[in-house]
């Protein structure tokens, strides 16, 4: 269980590294980013800042903040009433950001799995996005992605956005967005 | 028509004006930002600089640029194959964009019709938005944006995008992106 201070913490570290990416949000805004640890009481480690700024039943778009290392975890979008699973383009804005989705594993990384949690990474067919670089990762298909050692920012594009329905490779994740 | 020096001056000013405002393009994408005159040959009174990060059936995403005072002409997104028209959310990253949508005029403005083209403006309900300010726009609505005095980026998050399903209220007014 994330605390209120854990979370407002986690605000103003990713209000910064949005500011320095040059990515301007209102001062409402600043104040609802969305901090989600999963359910695993490591934030730093596994864990994922966010803030949504339009999401319809037609699209959605949003910005992800990841502080250095911390990575969020091995999951997927299943389709949903008869339509695929949520399709989204990831679009860094800033750092470096190591997104792993299933096909052959690519080998060497200096990313890796959250030390104790190994068994729920399964896919590791990286791609390294930069400032500028993008990737659409298709409906259902196991993902994951870390921050570099200067975290990261990166565009999120996507269909509608049902976190709600996200299946992770953790049994141990509950994906409760926790605006405090 | 647009001459390929104008295209090109176009791009190298609508990248920098990207960069300012913090965006990263890549190389390859500095050089297909899409330069759009709407057939006018008028380009720095009413014309549109973009570039299309991901267009699929379901969801697009650009960035649009405009110079000081450029205007993109009214238009809306019809209907198509029994969905509605595209809809799309504006965000503004950088200056101050006018918007112009359907509804009560809202009276005085620094913004107004380019000259010779006062009769295919009709809607003059004004959103103007800063950095960090967003309004979305329904499906088949008519609309138009002129930037402030130093230009705007403007995000656009959306549906799947159909540039040549536009309708102009400009009858004069042909959406063909040029990509020189």
């Amino acid at each position: 269980m994330l605390r209120q201070a854990d979370v407002d913490d986690a605000r103003i570290r990713a209000a910064a590294m949005l500011e320095r990416a040059g990515i301007v949000l209102t001062p409402d805004e600043r104040v609802q980013i969305e901090v989600a640890d999963f359910g695993l009481g490591d934030l730093d480690r596994t864990g994922l800042q966010l803030i949504t700024y339009v999401n319809t039943d037609r699209y959605c778009a949003k910005e992800l903040v990841l502080f250095a290392r911390q990575t969020c975890p091995e999951h997927r979008h299943p389709p949903v009433g008869g339509e695929p699973g949520k399709m989204e383009t990831f679009r860094c804005r800033w750092g470096r950001v190591h997104l792993f989705v299933e096909g052959p594993a690519t080998g060497q990384s200096t990313a890796s799995p959250p030390a104790g949690s190994e068994a729920y990474y399964t896919v590791f067919h990286e791609l390294v996005l930069v400032a500028g670089d993008q990737y659409t990762i298709p409906p259902d298909t196991r993902h994951w992605f870390q921050a570099g050692d200067d975290g990261a920012v990166v565009a999120e594009f996507s269909s509608m956005s049902r976190d709600e329905l996200d299946v992770f490779t953790d049994p141990r994740i509950v994906r409760v967005p926790i605006v405090g």
